[in-house]
């Protein structure tokens, strides 16, 4: 039996947390031949759910299951953590501002990036769901100097696989033949999903659908997917992102099938173009533990106009945080 | 590439229901390499919510999940039906009477056996959750004259995993090292978590625990342990009920290892001296799709006191709708 690796969630009692945590003892994230210890974070007023959360983790009897800490304290809960899932984050509320969410997100982000940097395992591999989700995982990655940035990523998973759903239903393609989807920039109502790489059972995405579904029905319904399910549900969507957080995380840590793309929010080093520096979402393959991006790809106007309008949203969002970078 | 299998979740929209449809799509219940139709069954005023939970598992491009069917016509939801959880119930409400509530569920479960009768594939496996779960599971069985009373089965494994969760805290060995567990009787305080079998790391559970923590602590704690998460969550069991009944279809449909030992309600065919035609929790091995009755246990004085209580209560309950059978 392998050695037991450590997961730390937060908001672990929320519920994309609550979604997470069993999928992740069952082994869905890192294989059933993979013990883990999970650390789950809360804060204070969350911990009778939380553990009410631990107790049912434990009524499963999992057999990967080697341990359960739950606590409100991020120095012990990020303590030698191989994986940690940064879920919990301040929602926007009535009334406030852009800036006022980012600032109080910058409140929770900094201090859970220093924590990281002062306790995790030093291969640790940092995914931030928590909206907004790059500037937060930008605000941690600045926090943790000691730390690669490159182990820093925000989530674009959801909206990839989203993605993927809709040009299948709209191909009637199974979504297992659908091969390089490529999602751009911020999680945010700018995130640009590009078809133009895409194929669809050996064909081109481009020659199966037409480029008015494609700019003015399939962008937009990605982009505002998380509306319509609030919407349909009456709450916000949860077991599909913590499945998509599952995704990220298992093929980060045991690599992409030979030619698949996945697209994450990580450290730009240039690429495209992209300002460096920024977290931004480009389509990546993963092997050995690490990402890294799909090179060379052909951007037209479209695709330019695109990318560059949610870079130009994210440096508006880091400028707004500066002082906690 | 196997042929895909139809698996129906009644109450899908519900917090059991949510919990268990996604851990399905990804292959947990029934192995990453079966395909799966989800057929998910919702009362009328859970339409919408049912929608927005079809619209997330779509969201999660699920490699093995080829379709989904959203209704609330059971016709149409258990039609050529492989598995099938029944998870919605009516849930006792204040100031209801247990007769009051054994006929409401009566009045679900009955048509639902039919409609399975009409409708499932000849080989369907039912797994009954809601409550009251044995007595539910005796009216579904009743109403389906031409499906065997082998394919009716209701939930114990919460219970039979909690009992062995509470005895590896105790005791501090790992619940993979707990052997032989066994309940008895009803989902409900009657039940019996028997440890009397037990190997606990090879030795003997009743040399290691004195009898008053059995009797006094660790038999109650069981019992009332889904008190225990709603006083602490505020809300009742929900991924720990769904991961259990994932535990069972996996075991009932695969089959347990070597010499494993699970729990599950299952029609008496009169073993250990329990009335015939009862709804009631035998230890069991699976193999083949079939179970099999742990045959021969020694049962002390105190075992076949709080068997047969359990047995009382289940003839009270079957009395109580024997309209319905």
């Amino acid at each position: 039996m392998k050695p037991a690796v450590r997961v730390t969630i937060t908001g672990a009692a929320g519920n994309i947390g609550y979604a997470a945590a069993f999928r992740i003892a069952a082994g869905g994230m890192l294989g059933t031949d993979q013990p883990i210890i999970l650390q789950l974070i809360e804060i204070e007023p969350a911990l009778d759910a939380l553990r009410g959360v631990e107790m049912e983790l434990r009524d499963c009897a999992f057999p990967l299951l080697k341990d359960i800490i739950s606590t409100a304290d991020i120095n012990i809960g990020f303590k030698d953590v191989d994986y940690a899932l940064l879920i919990g984050s301040r929602p926007r509320t009535k009334g406030m501002e852009r800036s006022d969410l980012l600032s109080a997100n910058g409140k929770i982000f900094g201090p859970q990036g220093r924590a990281i940097n002062d306790h995790a395992s030093r291969d640790v591999k940092v995914l931030v769901v928590g909206n907004p989700a790059n500037t937060n995982a930008l605000i941690a990655m600045s926090n943790a100097p000691d730390i690669s940035p490159t182990q820093f990523t925000s989530m674009m998973r959801l909206d990839h696989n989203r993605a993927i759903s809709q040009l299948s239903t709209k191909t009637r393609i199974p979504v297992t033949k659908i091969e390089h989807m490529a999602l751009w920039g911020n999680h945010s109502l700018t995130q640009y999903p590009d078809i133009s790489h895409c194929m669809v059972d050996g064909k081109s995405a481009n020659s199966l659908v037409n480029e008015s579904w494609y700019r003015n029905e399939f962008i937009p319904k990605v982009q505002k997917r998380g509306a319509e399910i609030i919407n349909a549900r009456g709450a916000s969507s949860a077991a599909s992102a913590a499945s998509a957080a599952i995704d990220h995380m298992r093929d980060w840590a045991l690599g992409t099938a030979n030619d698949a793309w996945i697209s994450m929010g990580i450290v730009s080093t240039g690429d495209y173009g992209i300002a460096k520096g920024l977290m931004y979402s480009f389509p990546v393959r993963c092997k050995n533990g690490t990402y890294e991006v799909i090179q060379g790809l052909s951007m037209d106007d479209f695709s330019v106009k695109m990318a560059k309008a949610s870079e130009a949203e994210l440096l508006e969002e880091r400028e707004a945080v500066k002082d906690l970078l």
